[in-house]
């Protein structure tokens, strides 16, 4: 995929720590797989490999999905929302998206959450 | 729906600012429809009422989805993630999620943004 230039990305709404959020769908099912964290660097790499690449909070680092588990995400097709500050990019999952094996991180409903809140 | 107890609201990951991000996704044709934020007030409102009330940043007030336009989203399902700081909600949609009046505000292509940044 195409890099964008300097002036697109400005255009995006960068938020505070100059991030934005990827809500990542399966293109096939439409489940709704995760949602993370991308920074200009991120998102450029993404369209490059055409593989999703985050960047972690946690780790203040970029993320390559999948480099250790295997389970990378390939680019399917990529939409920016009307304030240009989500990213919702369609992908076709090579394994589960969740570290806890789930194919979804949304494995759980609010009702068990509820239930029982620290269980995974 | 079930308000929250005090535990399992304190057991959500809320940012800095007291919000949770809502993924909220069409519970038929399952589009993703858009993303905003949610304060505890706003997710409480949201089970008492049984529709989508969210936090506006800009106008720092809850939001109930639909208050003015009638679009209203009504509440199907909600569910957690692993990290337990995204909501993902499907809903059954009164109307347009988007202010643009297109069904989700994930109506442009990153290449449709590319070459017209400016344009909604």
């Amino acid at each position: 995929m195409q890099l964008l230039d300097e002036h697109v990305l400005n255009t995006l709404k960068w938020d505070q720590d100059g991030l934005i959020a990827a809500i990542i769908q399966d293109h096939s099912s439409k489940d709704v797989l995760m949602m993370a964290w991308m920074n200009r660097e991120s998102l450029q790499k993404t369209l490059e490999i055409g593989e999703t690449v985050f960047y972690s909070r946690s780790r203040a680092t970029l993320w390559h999905k999948g480099e250790t588990s295997g389970h990378t995400q390939r680019v399917i097709a990529m939409h920016v929302d009307c304030d240009a500050d989500v990213l919702l990019i369609q992908v076709e999952a090579n394994g589960p998206a969740c570290h806890t094996n789930n194919t979804s991180c949304f494995f759980r409903t609010m009702t068990d959450f509820a239930e029982k809140p620290e269980q995974l």
